[in-house]
């Protein structure tokens, strides 16, 4: 989902009637963003505090290419690293992710092994083959083992967008609320549906029920999905000790709008790129009678600041032998105060842009390349900047594009290079940048080896359900990363 | 100001909180438009509730040109014309103009010969020559007479964009407000202020409280005084007897950003186009203990609708001698109904578009010329949509450009001529555009001639003032309307 895909941020059919009120009651972020402009880095940071760059989740395959992890990847989450349910678990939470893992499906690399108790859900995206068996389709786990693949034990019908995921998902969710409730258990539950991504679907209750076509379909069952768990806590009277933040881990997809990419508002591209519309995330924080009701935040906030700010509300310390990036959002929500901390944008290895108060300086520049988008791949359609929105990628290092997002949050006007307001902004940014990169180590990257072996032929309990698939010759190579 | 331009409207600033207060205890009206997208034609139709093209508030000195009222045009409202203040006398009200008149300088134009009891503003837009004498700078009026001059006793600092005069129309609201209540008469008050035009200003308590700019103050100066008008109905007890109606006469002016000009939102182009972002417009209804509180409606409006409700709501009929477009929309306002009824979108003496339900279909495309556009003259920065947004006139009559407004509120995709959801939905426009053509009797163009000699040269009350300038000998000609 983008920015603006809610209505509480602007999208004109108004129809998020359940997110708009968990923002009048709870606090509403708006320069909220993700740590990489796609899927899996974005989430291995959320659950690692770090940038993906330091938590191994990018490629040194080519420059400034977004990685992630599709069936054949190699790479997953190291061991080395220290997700959130590990160190909650200390505090003796109990831990559930339902929905999309996406840090990798070899078995090192299975949730459980990475600090939770219960997993419901896939390791990867919903991508086809969809009806031919080449190729596997995509496990669902419960805990250890696959119970079904998607397309095949968990329907999506393409031709008209019929699923009953979204319905699955929420209910596992209301009962493991229920079950943490009736055993009087903190928890921490992570859910990570796969709605809105595409192939789009939504349950036969919403199909249709949207002015915006399918995709809006599934963003009404997925407001509709969260004011049902907002409710259960409420009944449940838990909520006033539940903390709950909604976000998204990339602006909405435009190469596939309308029929099936979202909004991003006003700002500039989409997923894929380090301009506004690919960063920037809807953003809501609740929990009643602790955060004020109606609440608005311009603080900096990014996913990584989940991670610390957990751990903060579980009492306990992010871990003090790496670099965390996370802040404790904690003083923004609960007294309203603004902390002082640059947005990094990333794209694979490198640092694209950075984003310090209101100014938004672009060290690189690059949608995507002329070959991509003379195939019709296009992650700006009708925005098309000139010397910004650039098909190769642009270096501006030595006098980075720099924009006021105040005044200009579509990026559409960089400031003149003569101005003082551009030498007076660039000296504050360059002390951050020169500080970052001087601190920076990379992790090992994970994101460059592909094999066709490793994709999800037999992933463990196939056996008991006849779905194990034959697996090829291992034949590891370079993934191919286009974007 | 734009769509874009409000916090509940999702500007990522959300410096509008008295405008989002004031939706969120009145109704929010998402697909309300203008009839046109330049002032002059836009309030001339709101005080007849009629299309310019049928009160005269267009030129054909060229097809498809915006036209206004500049200090040298000769035309005005005509005097055939009912305008609504002339009406609401008859039901006892007292009606005042607080702001730009813009239907005509000359003295058969003047308000208060056309239904107005009082006048404080300006005939014309504040546009220069501001510091030289060749041309006059536009005069102030109180009622019948001329009480000084923008630049000269209504200062407007160009360097600082220092103001007083939102707070001098916002205190002569509220006197006004007193006075009828004291007097236990009802009114009609057409707070139609000039901010947040080009020249932007604000007044010295809001400069530089924006994160926005010099545009931000003066919207938040707008949304404080409206914030003020409220709260003084209310204390004054007389919110539950008083309508108010807040919009605005054109999409943002894209012309002018960052700097001078503000946001669509994700709307298509700005001002002076017949795309969403020139059209569509902010607009909230309150009426305490009468509308429901945060209610949203999705009835399509239209500024000419003012005119029809405002009658409704002081118990008369619309004028039955003429076609009226304006529709009553207190069923839509007080119980929710749905109204079916087209809008359209007009530019000078053609029409462009038309949207009926969600379907948008344009008859003709223009953005502006090559040659004002290879002027810097740009009324979609950042925006190129191929085949829409072109800058020659292009004729799609035969095969109108279709956008389904709901799944593509930016029209960026076009619907595929060959389809069936165009077929279908094409059948249903054709009905609704041959019916609108058949039926339609220009009015006399008012906006065709131009002549130096009739601008402010000697308004009534300047010989008291000193402030008489010379005016030229009479030259009669064409105005050129560029785009």
């Amino acid at each position: 989902m983008g920015w603006g895909d809610l209505g509480v941020f602007g999208e004109p059919s108004k129809e998020t009637p359940n997110l708009d009120q968990m923002a009048s009651e709870g606090m509403l972020f708006l320069d909220f963003y993700t740590a990489s402009p796609l899927c899996s880095p974005s989430r291995a940071a959320l659950l690692t505090g770090r940038l993906p760059v330091r938590n191994g989740f990018y490629t040194t395959n080519a420059h400034a290419r977004n990685a992630y992890t599709p069936q054949d990847i190699v790479g997953g989450i190291p061991d080395s690293e220290l997700l959130l349910p590990e160190l909650l678990k200390k505090a003796g939470y109990t831990n559930k992710i339902i929905g999309k893992w996406h840090l990798g499906h070899r078995p090192q690399f299975h949730p459980m092994k990475h600090g939770f108790d219960e997993w419901f859900g896939s390791p990867n995206c919903h991508f086809g083959p969809f009806d031919n068996r080449a190729l596997p389709n995509i496990p669902v786990y419960r805990d250890w083992e696959m119970i079904g693949r998607y397309y095949e034990d968990f329907k999506i019908d393409l031709k008209t967008g019929e699923a009953n995921l979204t319905q699955i998902y929420l209910q596992e969710a209301l009962d493991f609320i229920s079950k943490q409730q009736a055993s009087q258990q903190p928890f921490f539950l992570y859910w990570a549906i796969d709605a809105t991504h595409a192939p789009v679907y939504a349950s036969k209750r919403f199909l249709g029920t949207s002015q915006r076509g399918l995709y809006g379909d599934a963003v009404r069952e997925i407001d509709d999905s969260i004011g049902k768990i907002l409710k259960h806590l409420q009944k449940l009277g838990i909520s006033e000790n539940t903390f709950v933040f909604f976000t998204s881990d990339n602006g909405a997809a435009l190469i596939s709008a309308p029929k099936q990419g979202g909004s991003n508002g006003r700002f500039l591209c989409g997923k894929q790129t380090t301009f506004e519309g690919g960063m920037r995330e809807p953003a809501i924080a609740w929990w009643p009678g602790h955060i004020p009701a109606g609440g608005v935040s311009h603080q900096l906030g990014n996913v990584m600041d989940l991670f610390t700010t957990s751990l903060s509300l579980a009492g306990l310390q992010p871990p003090s032998d790496r670099q965390i990036d996370g802040i404790d959002l904690l003083p923004a929500i609960l007294q309203g105060k603004l902390i002082d901390r640059p947005i990094f944008y990333y794209r694979g290895n490198e640092m694209m842009a950075v984003r310090v108060g209101l100014y938004k300086a672009h060290y690189w520049t690059w949608s995507n390349s002329w070959e991509e988008y003379s195939k019709g791949v296009d992650f700006c359609p009708g925005q098309n900047v000139s010397g910004v929105t650039t098909h190769t990628q642009e270096e501006h290092t030595t006098l980075p594009l720099l924009f006021h997002l105040g005044r200009d949050p579509g990026e559409k006007y960089p400031l003149s290079f003569a101005s003082d307001e551009y030498q007076r902004a660039m000296e504050q940014i360059s002390v951050v940048v020169r500080q970052h990169k001087a601190t920076m180590v990379p992790g090992e990257p994970q994101l460059n080896v592909c094999d066709k072996a490793v994709m999800n032929w037999s992933p463990p309990g196939c056996e008991k359900l006849g779905k194990c698939l034959k697996q090829p010759k291992s034949d590891p190579k370079k993934c191919f990363w286009p974007h």
